[in-house]
C-alpha cells in the first residue's frame, strides 16, 4: 500500500512570524525538501522591490564591490548539499520547559545548494590583514520584545569558517532559484552550522576587525546554561550529533511480528560512524543499518533495523547516534536557558498487542 | 499586519491510515472548517466504486427499505451547525502518558452539516416496538492489532438520541456535498456526542432489540479508569465541557503593553454559560467577554479579555468554561487508559519580556 504524500504539511508553530515546522517522521527517504522545507523567521518577510539585486562586500576589504546577480551566476559554481537545522530544533522535549517556538523534531531539512564560495569573492576584493569575523544582513528585519529597537537580521561567522570553501553565496536550491521564504534571491550557506549562521536574503556582506555584538549574536544563539544568570554561557556553532526514529511514531500501538525501526543521524564536525539501537529503555544496543549516502559529509544518514517481536507489552526504543570525533548523544540533554542544540538520545514508546 | 491563512496546514500525526490534525490556535474565527477539518480514520480510507449509492435501513423495522441518494435530497432537510470532537483530542495531554494517536487540541471542527433527521427515515420504515438500538456501519473496514479478525466501523446509538429530529444522515456539508475523506455520500451526524458517532461512508443502518458489541462500542471509546483492569469501564458518549486558549501561544515571549487572550469554549448537553480566565495560575479568576453565536447549541463559543500588563516575568493562563447545567472543566483530567475526554482547564505559560 503506497502512503499518500501528497497530504504531507508543514506543521505550523506560529504565522507572524511565520515558524513551521517539517513532519519529519513522515519525509520520504532521499526527499529533497523544498514544498517540506522548515521555516523559521525571526520577523515578517521582507520586501524585496528591486528587480535589480546587488551584493555588496564591503568593510575591511582592499577593494569593496558591489556583484551583481549575474556576476555571480558567471562565476564558478560550487554545491553542497547540507543538513539545516534550526538552533531550536526539539526545544519542545527540554525538561524543564524554556520559553520560544515549542519546535518537535522537524526544524530540520536536508537540500542541495548551489552558489559561490563565499572565498571566491573576497578573493575578489581581497581582505585586510586585520580581518577577524565576517558579518552577513539579511533584509528582514523588525522588533524585539526585550530591546525597544528595531534590528536587522544580522549575523558573524570567523574567517576561517567564511573561507571554507564550502561556505557559499547560494543562489539556487535542488536545481531551481530559491524559493522566497528560503531566502530568495541569494543566502549564505554555512555546512556543519546551526542554521541560525545561513543568512536568509542577504542584504550585504561586511568584514570586520573585531567582535560581533548584534542581538542575534550575543543574546540569542547563545548557550545559557544558567535560569536566573548568564555564567557560563557560550556560543552556538556546530551542529551536535543527533538522530531522530522516524518509525515507528511514540505512543503507537502495533501488532507481534516484523518491524522496520527506522531514522535519519547527522553532525556537524565530522560524519556519522554508527547508530545504536535499544528496544529495552537502553539496557542492551544493537547496531543500526546505515545506508550511507555517496558523500555523506554534510548529509544525514538513514539508518535501519528489522525488528521481530513476538511478546506482547510496552518498549521503550532509543536511537544514539556516534559521530567520527567519537561524540555520542547524551542519555539528557545539556539544559539551557533558550532551548537550543537539544540533542538528547531520541526515544519512543510503544506498545505490542 | 494581514496573517497568511493560505500556510496553514493540517497536523499529520500518522499518514496510513490517515489522521491529521486541525491547527486550532490559527483557525480564523467563523470560520467553517472544510480545508482544515480534522482527520481521523480507523482505516485506510474505503473504495466506493458504485455510481449509484444506496443506504439501507433494515432489521428491527416494519418495512427494511433501500433509500438512494436521491431519495434523501427529496425529503424535508434539516440544518445543524456542530462541533465534532474526536473523543481523543488532547490525549497528548494526559499524564502519565497513555498509547494512541498523540492528538495535541485540534482534532476538533465545526461545520454546518444537511441531510435528513434519521427520525424522519425511521418514521418511513417504522420501528418494531422491540428497537433498542441503531446500528451504523461505515464503508470502511480492516485489521485491529488486538483481534485477529477483520471489522466493519460500526456504532451503536440508543433509540432515544437516535430519534432526536437534530440526529441527520447528512448529504452536505458547508453548502457543498460531504468531502470524500470526511464521509461521502452519507455521514451519520450525532451532536453533543464525540465524533466517533458521527459514522462516515454509511453503508447501512440497523435497528436492533439487543445490545450492540462491536469492538469500537465495547472495547474502544470506553473509558477505563484503571491501567491494568477493566474495573469501573463505562462508555464514552457525550462530549464534556471543555476550552482552548488560542491566542497566545504555550511558551510564547511577549511584551509589555496590552494583549487580547482569546479561545473557544464548547460542552455536550447544554451550552456554555461562562468562561473564566485566570492570569495568575489559578489564585484568581476574572469572566473572559463572550462572542455568543445566534443558536449557540451545538457550537463552540469564541471568548476573548484584554490583557494590560506592565510588569515582567512568567505567567500560568488559565481558562475555565462552565455549562449550563452547571458542569466545570476540572483543575486535572480524569485520567483513563485510551485517553479519551481530556477536558482539564487549559493552561499556557508565557513571559513578558
Amino acid at each position: 500500500m503506497s502512503k499518500n504524500y501528497s497530504d504531507l504539511n508543514l506543521i505550523v508553530r506560529s504565522l507572524l512570524p511565520e515558524n513551521q515546522e517539517t513532519p519529519i517522521s513522515f519525509l520520504p527517504e532521499d526527499h529533497l525538501q523544498t514544498d517540506l522545507f522548515f521555516r523559521r523567521n525571526h520577523f515578517t518577510y521582507p520586501s524585496l522591490t528591486n528587480s535589480s539585486y546587488w551584493l555588496p562586500i564591503v568593510g575591511a576589504v582592499h577593494t569593496p564591490i558591489l556583484f551583481s546577480f549575474k556576476d555571480l551566476v558567471q562565476m564558478p559554481s560550487h554545491t553542497v548539499k547540507v543538513v539545516l537545522e534550526c538552533a531550536g530544533n526539539k526545544r519542545n522535549l527540554f525538561k524543564p520547559k524554556v520559553f520560544g517556538e515549542q519546535w518537535e523534531k522537524g526544524a530540520l531539512s536536508m537540500g542541495r545548494w548551489k552558489g559561490v564560495s563565499l572565498k571566491t569573492l573576497l578573493n575578489v576584493t581581497g581582505l585586510k590583514h586585520d580581518a577577524t569575523e565576517v558579518v552577513a544582513e539579511g533584509y528582514d528585519y523588525g522588533n524585539r520584545t526585550d530591546i525597544d529597537h528595531t534590528f536587522s537580521y544580522m549575523r558573524s561567522l570567523p574567517i576561517e569558517k567564511a573561507l571554507h570553501p564550502d561556505t557559499i553565496i547560494a543562489y539556487a536550491y535542488n536545481d531551481k532559484p530559491i524559493p522566497f521564504k528560503h531566502g530568495f534571491p541569494l543566502r549564505l550557506i554555512v555546512p556543519q552550522w546551526y542554521a541560525m549562521a545561513s543568512v536568509k536574503w542577504i542584504k550585504q556582506i561586511r568584514i570586520i576587525n573585531k567582535k560581533f555584538h548584534g542581538p542575534f549574536q550575543s543574546i540569542d544563539y547563545v548557550y545559557y546554561p544558567q535560569k536566573e544568570s548568564d555564567a557560563g554561557a557560550y556560543p552556538v556553532t556546530y551542529n551536535r550529533v543527533n538522530s531522530i526514529i522516524q518509525q515507528p511514531l511514540n505512543r503507537e500501538v502495533l501488532d507481534t511480528g516484523l518491524h522496520i525501526i527506522k531514522g535519519i543521524a547527522w553532525t556537524g564536525k565530522g560524519t556519522i560512524s554508527k547508530v545504536e539501537l535499544s528496544v529495552d529503555h537502553g539496557e542492551t544496543w544493537i547496531r543500526a543499518v546505515i545506508d550511507r549516502p555517496y558523500n555523506a559529509n554534510y548529509e544525514w544518514i538513514n539508518w535501519s533495523y528489522e525488528w521481530e517481536i513476538s511478546k506482547k507489552g510496552e518498549y521503550t526504543l532509543m536511537a544514539k547516534a556516534t559521530d567520527s570525533f567519537n561524540r555520542t548523544q547524551p542519555p539528557e540533554a545539556m539544559w539551557n536557558r533558550k532551548g537550543y542544540g537539544y540533542n538528547a538520545i531520541d526515544t519512543v514508546v510503544i506498545k505490542i498487542e
